[in-house]
């Protein structure tokens, strides 16, 4: 019985007082250290390990303040405040005393309350009917993801805009949790590489997600496709943004 | 001579590491404590006063873990990690112990790089043709601002829609700078209001913004109008998002 790579990229060692243990796996190297949204996942599994956590995912912002290498790395995950319905985190990822990322999340129980749904998903064919898309081998992540670009696969040729949209799910297929839909949010190559039709030095500075869905969404959508849709709005003195949507199979 | 309310909101005494002491005003009130955006403003502020400060706002985010009540408050900003052109901070504000809110904020020097405006600002009419609106006593902040909306003014009818557009700047005019730009981000009342054409309890739990101006672009807009729009994407159980963008008056 093997292990979804997913899961061992995860694994995370307790030491107590919220203090984990955790260490980067080849599977999901990008081209400069770990893929971004694989750190952000293991720190909203930092927050899931701990039995006194209260809720779910509402909110969470991961700034990357420099490279994770290759190897260990230690994460801090502190209750700022418990709240009767929500719980605020403050969170620092650090190998050998330096720290390389940090994160706060909010997590919370919902409510049945009135309800809208005022977006809507993009309208695309079905999976089955869009080709697959392999990414070059030194983006090793993406090789742990199955993606069906409808627009905005990766090309060397300059797009007039950035938007991409694609089914993605995890390859090979894994049951959705919150820890792989946080991670599935930074699926999104950098949109200057759409804009400009090549590679250009670019990284993940602030990762911002805000969570909808609720424990039995994900277990509904199980191992199903996702579709991600993802544009800029601006390009401008070194930075650049980048807002996408992750809709269920079933349109939420 | 007076002090405009939004610079006496924004008074810090710096009490050395980092630390600070504020206190709400009775001008920046909202329905329950102070309104979030000047919250968010003190905190760009503390980041700005001390001398070590590298760059300016490119991200931030504010938890707003309670109530914040009137009076007193402490800041505590840390800087988590500094880089070469850019700087990691976390920042608490408390009162009497407990944590109130909570933040990061990366900060950062920009340079000159390939640049595209891939989005356009809505097409409205001037500010002189549309009319200001006031807003009721009991939400004490908005008087601070000149608000001039070209679509979702608050009313007590139903919309099928949460697009609100508006010309806004301080009142009295004020020329813009960091910390009035965040507070601006806040500006949008809650999208569930118009959406049900009623008040109902509702309180921004976690705040964003990404930054692309810089200081230039500051001092060119002054105090002239600045163009707001913001709408929904999804109201579900006790949570709804709330995604807008702030335009010069020259269009970035």
């Amino acid at each position: 019985m093997s292990t979804h790579p997913f899961d061992d990229a995860l694994e995370l060692e307790p030491l107590g007082d919220g203090r984990f243990r955790g260490r980067t796996t080849a599977q999901y190297n990008n081209m400069v250290g770990p893929f971004g949204g694989v750190t952000a996942a293991i720190l909203v599994r930092a927050i899931e390990l701990p039995p006194d956590r209260l809720g779910d995912p509402v909110s969470l912002t991961v700034n990357f303040a420099g490279p994770v290498a290759e190897g260990p790395f230690d994460i801090q995950a502190r209750a700022v405040r418990t709240n009767r319905s929500n719980q605020h985190w403050y969170l620092e990822l650090s190998q050998d005393g330096t720290v390389a990322t940090t994160a706060t999340a909010v997590f919370g129980t919902r409510r049945t309350t009135w309800d809208a749904l005022e977006s809507s998903a993009p309208a695309v064919p079905d999976p089955a009917d869009v080709d697959t898309v392999d990414f070059p081998e030194f983006i090793a992540w993406a090789n742990n993801y199955e993606m069906r670009f409808t627009a905005g696969a990766l090309t060397e040729t300059e797009s007039a805009d950035s938007v991409a949209t694609l089914w993605v799910r995890d390859s090979p297929p894994r049951p959705l949790d919150f820890a792989s839909l946080t991670s599935m949010s930074d699926i999104f190559y950098p949109r200057v590489f759409q804009r400009r039709g090549k590679y250009v030095a670019a990284g993940t500075i602030s990762l911002t997600v805000h969570y909808f869905v609720t424990a039995e969404d994900l277990a509904a959508q199980s191992d199903g496709y996702v579709l991600g849709t993802a544009h800029a709005r601006r390009f401008h003195q070194g930075y650049f943004d980048q807002t996408a949507e992750l809709w269920s199979t079933s349109g939420t």
